[in-house]
């Protein structure tokens, strides 16, 4: 990347924060930047995600935090997930060492609007980000801070959506 | 792609409706979907999208039409653009009969609000979609019938865009 990395948002309800960030690392990965993707929330050991396998073929860096969230693990306490969501802030300093041109935090807003992270502490690891490094953040919740500190947000809103006629979660599609 | 195969539409002034169409394309591909990738007015030729080479290597089947939108190329007569944006139509009805389980038609929903095609040709493509295929349809400009017409609809939001800092198109980023 050249230049300035700047920091992107995508938040709102709507389809199309994740696949946006994954069509971004792509599109960095085709001009050979140096990618890293991070998910939270998403539980890479138990469920396929179509996109891994290709990511990580491309030579994408892929990162799996807090692979469970309480909402769909019900036996999980909420104080180990603010424990591991702080771990997982460490971790991406020490990423940010590692020379990269872009680094998705995938559903990290999910973080900060279920009360594991605190906005504060958002705010400071961007604060750390190295000046050359893209960054992107999806999930819903941007706050308005987030939304101030952000050089780029897009807000993906639902105007329609098939699960509200009872389509469930499609292969290749949701996942 | 196990069952209906769905319309889809990105559409909105915020960044994130193509890269949207470049992760599904991605994570179909990984669940080994058969996938086809249709750019209108992106000049494949003589500018390099980052991501072109990486769905092609993937085996997603990329298709440029209309590479030229007169308002970058000022000596394109309209007419000729209209004309070739219904060769482009007939073309996607060939496609249809190819087996694909998805199809990204990217951008054209901007020949829709330049009047290059009308409302009710883009609806009677879609009548002519194969039941089990899911298309994507993006761009600016989709109208209420288009919204009607489609079972998902995200609006990509413009909240906040670099571009207004006077800040160019970024290689790896926008293209």
């Amino acid at each position: 990347m050249e230049g300035k990395g700047l920091i992107q948002v995508y938040t709102g309800d709507g389809k199309g924060k994740t696949t946006a960030s994954i069509g971004q690392a792509i599109r960095a990965k085709g001009h050979n930047f140096k990618v890293c993707f991070v998910y939270f929330f998403k539980n890479l050991q138990d469920f396929t995600y179509g996109e891994v396998e290709i990511l990580k073929g491309l030579g994408i860096e892929v990162v799996n935090f807090v692979p469970q969230h309480p909402h769909f693990y019900k036996n999980i306490p909420p104080e180990g997930v603010r424990e591991k969501c702080l771990k997982a802030l460490e971790s991406i300093k020490e990423i940010f060492e590692k020379g990269y041109h872009m680094l998705i935090l995938d559903e990290i807003l999910i973080a900060l609007r279920d009360k594991f992270l605190k906005e504060h502490e958002i705010l400071e690891l961007l604060d750390k980000k190295p000046g050359a490094l893209e960054i992107i953040l999806t999930g819903r919740g941007a706050t308005k801070k987030i939304i101030h500190r952000a050089d780029l947000v897009t807000e993906m809103k639902k105007i329609k959506h098939p699960f509200h006629r009872g389509v469930k979660e499609r292969r290749g599609i949701e996942y």
